[in-house]
């Protein structure tokens, strides 16, 4: 990685750092939502640079709520606003230095969901996940179901309710019937739960019928966010047999308001796990295609700071976002700019990195503890959880910045 | 029912009689797409209409590629629109009788998917089709899962590949592994099939949070099409297990153009099928909420002319409208305008009312023949399968018209 220094002042430690420079959507006061860039503790207000005459790009594209219609221009004009920007704030007679009124401060803007969702899908991806999942549900001994090896297995997931971060989420009603019970009773979900995932944006559409290879897959993801896959763990062991999730998790789901782009993740690739067994041809790929990206999570309560719950990686995943976008599109299924496809629950190998408190208190047996004391086995009203992820190489860091949400009693 | 008498030819048995006046988007020759209402053989150009100033409406809420912004003007405005049009094709002297320009012949219409749909769900509410399945699948002692009779049981959907009736589906590629495989192959699907469903399209959008009770739940249904969720049996089969179907449904779904708004269904009310156990408050029901809409499908190929392989009757499900779109926000899941929630296969108790091959060949077991004695268990390539619908009454009829796709090879 060639070293980059910006004349704009960045924090040592942010994860907005020059090497990332993410796209999100912001809006100030009451002015309409736009697109906009992060560096450091600012916001590069994109319309107002284009307006400047210094982009290549008409300012109208970023004059919108969302990104689709600017992601939808395709990589080769995306990044090159990115990297023009990039140089904009790297060299020494930049004109945006007389420009002060192209950079808001972050805690002055409101963040918006990047984009519009058209629709969401939830992998299944973690070998770990899985198999703690079918250790506590199913049978110990064969905790993983006979395709899992074989299908990056994943389900179609509620768009509508995928929120932004900092929104709160009502707890979800619903029916439960626990093992106890002759019939269900309809209450508030007592299992309240994250689950710590990181979602790709779509960024190229496909027509009905056309596959995409897993080699081809990379031109089809625009960038990365974090995603808290909130779930309802009574609602959901009731209604998931035989069709799967549906409103144990449609209630909400969070995402982190800056997309990190495939190119701004280069850098930290590395080798996934091996595969076996041998997977199908069209399964197959070449090179490094996972990503070491850094996560945890802390919850905190109205009584108690933040305590971390899980640290966990990115790059533990068994199957890659190259896999699950060719596994998607195999059957012909097409693909819109803004879909979102969300990896699941990513649990490393030890307790420390499980990504959900279904494992992290192994259904609900073993509360643990925030730092006042005060005990969880899952989320209560008025708690928070945050997830935080980032990439860092040679002193080098890409961050996602959070995910965070707050539990609020039913309506 | 009132007799109205309109002036505009109507044949016999058309589904579009004076009492429907569905709603849908047609084009002509390279203009762009509209809003029209359907009548006998004809089509009003709604915006035609409204620049007449015959209709108390702006013309531009018409002039879009999709109904969703019309439809979100509420069932006050959408109403009176419907009632505006019948009165004007049932008067005397009406001013629609000097200008000949506002009827296109639908066989000179292209049509086109009336809403954009932002999340498609379909739940699985037939009792006979639910019965069937786990008797082919599971236990035929116990082919109704726990859950069945409490929850109207369903799961998202894939929304991006639901195409309008006539257009060519691709055969799915995928994953199958059958019981005597080792290990799995990528194939095309050899067992592909059709399920027989109704769909509704949500009217009315909610926040998140938010609860809709039974009672309240018709003002958020706009109205109802045809609906056919292909189903690939065989990658489903495989792929299914834990989190539902993924890839052996979402490559497409087709739906009828024309939606038949619910007022339109309202004399057709009838009451559904006793619910046994009492199910909970939320969603129990009072009055008529099933409608008695009688459905067929047929099936032709290339060498034979249409069979009809199933009749069927929106009437038999276990769990209607009210109840799915109950269930479907009690957790707070949101809901837009433009939203469809599908049936599930609508079959009945006899073998001739089955809504799927799945079904009416047994798994493949008992093969049927189409008219020319060519053999089926499921559907072949240039296969066509079309569905039909219509509700009637004292010699009144409201139809569907039809949903039609032709499967061929794949890509």
């Amino acid at each position: 990685m060639t070293t980059l220094n910006t004349w704009v002042s960045v924090p040592e430690y942010s994860d907005f750092s020059i090497y990332n420079l993410p796209f999100g959507i912001f809006s100030v006061n009451t002015e309409a939502p736009k697109g906009g860039i992060a560096i450091g503790e600012q916001i590069v207000d994109l319309s107002a640079v284009s307006d400047l005459g210094l982009l290549d790009m008409d300012a109208t594209f970023f004059n919108r709520s969302t990104l689709n219609e600017f992601i939808a221009l395709g990589k080769k004009i995306t990044n090159k606003v990115r990297l023009d920007i990039q140089k904009l704030l790297v060299i020494e007679n930049s004109p945006l230095k007389n420009h002060p009124e192209v950079f808001i401060l972050q805690k002055d803007a409101k963040m918006h969901l990047p984009v519009q969702v058209g629709d969401y899908t939830d992998f299944y991806s973690s070998i770990e996940h899985a198999t703690n999942v079918g250790k506590m549900f199913r049978d110990p001994e064969n905790a993983l179901l006979p395709n899992w090896r074989h299908i990056p297995v994943g389900y179609h997931g509620r768009a509508s309710s995928i929120v932004v971060s900092g929104t709160d989420i009502h707890r979800p009603m619903g029916q439960v019937k626990t093992n106890d019970m002759k019939v269900p009773v309809f209450k508030a979900s007592g299992n309240l739960d994250f689950e710590l995932e990181m979602g790709f944006v779509v960024g190229k559409s496909t027509e009905l019928g056309e596959r995409v290879s897993t080699k081809d897959a990379a031109e089809h993801i625009f960038g990365l966010v974090l995603f808290n896959d909130w779930s309802a763990r009574d609602i959901q062991k009731w209604e998931y047999v035989p069709l799967g999730p549906f409103l144990g998790k449609s209630f909400a789901s969070s995402m982190s308001p800056w997309i990190v782009t495939l190119e701004a993740l280069e850098p930290f690739k590395v080798q996934g796990p091996e595969q076996q067994p041998e997977v199908l041809s069209y399964l197959k790929y070449e090179g490094e295609n996972n990503y070491d990206i850094q996560l945890e999570v802390g919850m905190s309560s109205s009584t108690s700071e933040e305590t971390t719950v899980s640290k966990s990686n990115f790059k533990y995943m068994y199957w890659n976002m190259m896999q699950q976008l060719a596994h998607h599109t195999v059957n012909g299924c097409n693909l819109n700019v803004g879909d979102v496809m969300a990896s699941g629950t990513i649990s490393g190998k030890d307790e420390s990195s499980y990504g959900s408190l279904l494992e992290i208190s192994w259904g609900g047996k073993k509360p643990f503890e925030l730092k006042d004391g005060s005990k969880r086995t899952f989320i209560e009203d008025n708690d928070t959880v945050t997830m935080r992820g980032f990439a860092e190489k040679e002193g080098k860091r890409v961050g996602f910045g959070e995910v965070s949400g707050t539990i609020i009693p039913s309506k």
